[in-house]
């Protein structure tokens, strides 16, 4: 090959420049259809404007007798029962009621509930406590008291919550336009890897990281469209490269991108997409490599466990959540003080932390042991990732810094 | 039916009190087997001990040169290639060096490696900058230093993190015990409703609440084994109830709990079931059953929407994670400043609210409009319930409560 490549193509960057080019890069996914069931979590993709008042008729707010405001009888005649569920053909004047279930609609002349508790029921006629004075509109719900026709009930771009997904239900609207999943390929790279059940040869060890990439897509709204282990050879890696960008919306690979001859990724990424930049000025995950072909994104991870889950966590969940549109898709950011003195290092460090509220009720940061970057318990259990920013003095325990939280 | 029934059956109950009853009635559901791609959230239920040392040979962790570090040498001979993968019979000695990538196994004889990046190859031999003084051990993971066997690496009761998840795969952990999802039927009653796809008739009205409900469970990791409306006659209920009640964990009905004649769902659950409440001092959401029958929960939810999301929210929510051993069971409670006053009620009220961080970084919270119990709206933008406890006077502007967050 003998492409040219930007000039500074393996300058380090910054994590925050790294963010705002794979962000300038990001694409808002098309919308499609999708049905009331499949909606939880779901961005919205159009306005919904109610077509209707809601309730439709007039209804009971509770158990109980439909009344007459108006009406000084201590005894009332019951005309029926109006359930929910259909109308019956019952009226309501002075001395006169109904028995009516909450929801049901109120038969023509009532204007008001009575609670059932406040009531006694003997053979066909009611008696209504003493100390109740009805009032007109009482345990009514009036046509269109909740939506009114020409509502606009939900907005373009909402993130679909259980009572949105209620609201659809009740305008009966069966199927809505929201972001389209991102499709997105999963391949661990290295001739030392094999699967979890096999039993590494002298010098091989057991691919975790594409398992702990899924486990980490899982709960970010994905379709996986591939999951696997490439060979290291070139042919192969271009094939499936090649195969996986074409069905993708974004490609992950893991592996490949450091500064070994072996590391065919990084030459592949060259050759069949426009790489953007491939080192970062973070620990860990210095190696990282971000390209596109036409709308598809490929981050190239680090083989090393915990560099390409923290490296996925910082870059390539908030691209998954962007894509689709979601306003959350950066995780919170706190302020926090550490526990400990922390010696920074030449680049933004990430350090793995639990948090824990100290009395002062302020978060306080303690590091989870050693931080190599192979050592995935150091992960395992860490509520945040503290940001410590590169300077010649140590921080000192007390000392606040930017923290994002996890889980 | 002549069940003797206890005497406060229909006590109102705090919220505190319903949520202590349920707590003492939910059970830790049994652990079951589940395979690494369905790990990711799940509740560990055994102990993880390593069974071997990570990494299981000293390994490079840099592209570079693996060479003697007490070596004199400018130029050293390179005797071969060390890629990850197999372990060639390489030594290295001094005035020699063997090229070799990240991951791969250190050959015998070396013990340091030199990056790649600090070095000059020209045919059969590698010059190494003069400014690098290679330290023994230096770019070496030694054999066990991310985990010795017998190490215990995961406690059972730990939520699977994808780092936990790749820890569990790199250790050739193909299948665990985990805790078993909860079978949970949702059941929407009355004869008013009607399928969302269908055109509700004089009187009907389309059920929302089950798909709010299977939304609102969409995210707790439960397995949905029925969702449906039944009619409002007593024998149909009661096969339903029995059926359901068989098959799984949680069975959630939504109406027929209020105070009318056609409320079957209430004497039901006193007929298959253990009624332990009926009614709380809470709004929204009066009328809430909890019932047991075995191990099964039962949970007869109002038919007004509102009520019906924020009695899940608050009490059904928390058991189903509870009984999956969840450490999160609970929504955070945090402490919010109201935006303007607030009215309280006679029952601890759940004010749906949406919260905004003040200059001064305390939330601060609006009720979202007016609360009615059937107008879904106020709850599609909460971030939070404000709980306003009862008393006499009004809230003012600026005091401070407990919010339950959402989402």
């Amino acid at each position: 090959m003998s492409l040219s490549l930007p000039a500074d193509l393996d300058r380090l960057r910054e994590p925050a420049e790294a963010t705002a080019i794979i962000r300038a890069h990001t694409p808002l996914l098309p919308a499609e259809t999708a049905s009331l069931t499949a909606l939880a979590g779901r961005v919205l993709r159009e306005d919904i404007v109610s077509d209707e008042d809601q309730p439709p008729f007039a209804a009971s707010t509770v158990d109980g007798y439909a009344v007459v405001a108006d009406d000084p009888a201590a005894v009332r005649a019951v005309r029926g029962d109006q359930f929910a569920g259909r109308t019956e053909s019952l009226r309501v004047e002075r001395g006169a009621a109904v028995y009516i279930t909450t929801g049901a609609p109120i038969p023509p002349g009532a204007d008001a509930v009575v609670m059932v508790e406040r009531t006694e029921q003997a053979g066909d006629t009611v008696r209504i406590s003493r100390d109740v004075v009805p009032k007109p509109g009482e345990n009514i719900r009036p046509v269109g008291s909740d939506l009114r026709r020409g509502d606009r009930v939900l907005s373009s771009g909402i993130v679909l919550s259980p009572a949105a997904v209620g609201l659809l239900a009740s305008l009966g609207r069966t199927a809505v336009q929201v972001t389209r999943r991102p499709r997105v390929s999963v391949l661990a790279t290295g001739d030392e890897l094999v699967e979890p059940g096999e039993t590494p040869a002298p010098g091989q060890i057991r691919d975790a990281n594409r398992f702990a990439l899924l486990a980490a897509l899982a709960p970010l709204g994905v379709e996986i469209v591939y999951a696997g282990i490439a060979p290291d050879t070139d042919d192969a890696q271009r094939a499936f490269l090649t195969a996986r960008i074409a069905d993708s919306d974004v490609v992950i690979t893991s592996g490949g991108v450091s500064m070994g001859r072996k590391d065919l990724i990084k030459g592949l990424l060259v050759e069949l997409a426009t790489v953007h930049f491939r080192q970062l000025r973070m620990r860990p995950g210095k190696p990282f490599t971000f390209a596109t072909a036409g709308d598809t994104l490929l981050f190239g991870l680090p083989g090393n466990p915990v560099s390409g889950l923290v490296g996925f966590e910082v870059f390539v969940r908030p691209a998954l959540l962007a894509m689709q549109g979601r306003p959350d898709a950066e995780r919170p950011r706190v302020r926090v003080r550490l526990a400990h003195d922390v010696v920074p290092v030449d680049r933004t460090d990430y350090l793995r932390a639990t948090l824990r509220t100290a009395a002062d009720g302020v978060p306080e940061a303690t590091a989870n042991g050693t931080q190599q970057s192979s050592r995935l318990a150091s992960l395992v259990a860490a509520d945040a990732l503290v940001i410590v920013p590169p300077r010649e003095m140590p921080y000192r325990a007390g000392e606040s810094l930017d923290a994002l939280l996890l889980g």
